[in-house]
């Protein structure tokens, strides 16, 4: 009987909690919205013990959760959100209640880490032993795998914080960034397009030159992340990326930056199988958290 | 007995050659001038022959490599230089000629991985296992390891060629890099501040305008690593990192950039001890190579 995994993608939106073993093999999922923590984890509480009830015992649980999170496993707030400006959120333990409900393990580590592992195990990334996954939405968060492991370090990436080239005259826009300013995040998720161009995303043509824009941005930082850890493949996920004419105008511009600089035929000559969507579409941040679970099981 | 090791600090202006088990245990060392391929490598196994001769067999041989090099011990080119600039030295075999000639295993990677891995095993980052050895001199390199692995991926790291923020107003220069023109190595090495002022580094005063337009770019590519990589410390070498004034311009700067963002206590409270130089200083490189040996050797 194939092992069953829950997996928690707790967003700063929405939660989607699901069973199952893998992308073929789900046995049921539920989402609901992020409201206080006592109100979403208890909610999740409760589709984990009806699910077990109908399809039986779970052999751990996975959370890939919005950050900034605590994955020091010898720290007291091990499985923490910890500075979040997000109401109520702030130093909530994210992963004890469900340990202590379930007595299983419990994996934990940021959605986009999750979602990295996941398309590595079924999606995009399955093979390579160093690659990113970058979700571009509301927020712009990076994860993925160095050698074979995922990226923690000191606390763990905020890759959407780096900073980048601004030529004001092009783009007079300050950036939205509550720390940084005009950070990439600040100049390039979400919220930034429709402050600097007044309208919402989803309303502009694909000529609009606020693409053109945001794929310059982009290329931008996947040329320094390309620069700091030779990724072998680059998966870029979020609703920015949902947009059909951003692939072409961020391989473009990537091949633009790098110059020829960088000797490998993977961004020579493939950038359409290098730089990629997510292989589990929006699934992978759920797949994500049940293979945490996996990973907890075995561990 | 102690087994003895041969490392090699293969640098694009000298080779440094060294028998020994670690720091404290040195039994010969040589450096020349990195002329032809042929001649540089002929000079490097004329010292271990003798150096043989003298005290012993080696058990490996290690070499911390200029670049870019083949680092997939799958390539038919693995241990090559590929395609730098300098004169005769483009797809140049560095590791074959030694293996033939010794029969020993030989470790390889890059100059700046190597010295990261000789300041893990003896210096500044001795129990970490995410950390960056940066240097900047002539050019700017930059490696490390993740989760404790070196730094490879799809090629290996090339940190100095990433972009950063360049306000033309205040530093008009354009940057030097033949492939990007200001990205960091463009702007911050040491060929940029040179031709930048007009003069060489060495002569500026400690409170040259040179040096706080110097630190700021130092501080923004750390910030950038920072994000991507979440290192637990960064080491710092190379000629302009020399300046006493440097480090503490550096830290500050960073502590400006990142703002309160990372919560975490060393880039909050404690950046003199997460922003250092080298502990091996000048002797990381050739360390670094008696490292690889040491890893080739168990391997």
């Amino acid at each position: 009987m194939v092992p069953l995994f829950g997996g928690i993608e707790a967003g700063g939106t929405k939660f989607v909690c699901a069973v199952g073993a893998g992308p073929d093999d789900l046995r049921a999922e539920v989402r609901f919205p992020t409201t206080s923590p006592a109100e979403t984890i208890e909610r999740a509480l409760a589709f984990f013990r009806e699910a077990q009830a109908q399809h039986g015992p779970l052999a751990a649980l996975g959370i890939a959760s919005f950050g900034p999170v605590d994955l020091d496993p010898r720290s007291p707030t091990f499985g923490s959100i910890t500075s979040t400006p997000k109401p109520g959120w702030a130093n909530a333990d994210l992963a004890g209640p469900f340990r202590r409900a379930f007595g299983l393990p419990v994996g934990f580590d940021t959605d986009v880490n999750g979602a990295a592992l996941g398309e590595w195990r079924w999606g995009a990334a399955q093979g390579l032993d160093t690659f990113l996954y970058l979700t571009i939405g509301t927020g712009i968060g990076g994860g993925g795998l160095a050698a074979g492991r995922r990226l923690h370090g000191l606390v763990h990436p905020e890759m959407g914080h780096i900073r980048l080239p601004h030529d004001t005259a092009r783009d007079p826009f300050p950036g939205l960034c509550p720390f940084h300013g005009d950070c990439f995040e600040g100049l390039a998720a979400g919220p930034a397009l429709e402050k600097r161009w007044g309208a919402r995303a989803e309303t502009f043509a694909p000529d609009h030159p606020a693409w053109a824009l945001e794929a310059h941005y982009i290329a931008l930082a996947l040329h320094n992340y390309i620069c700091t850890l030779s990724p072998q493949r680059i998966i870029l996920g979020g609703g920015v990326m949902g947009q059909q004419q951003m692939f072409p105008l961020v391989r473009a511009g990537v091949r633009d930056l790098l110059n020829g600089y960088v000797q490998a035929p993977a961004v020579l000559e493939r950038l359409d199988d290098y730089i990629v969507p997510p292989a589990l579409g929006g699934r992978a941040g759920v797949l994500g958290a049940i293979a945490l679970a996996g990973e907890a099981a075995e561990a």
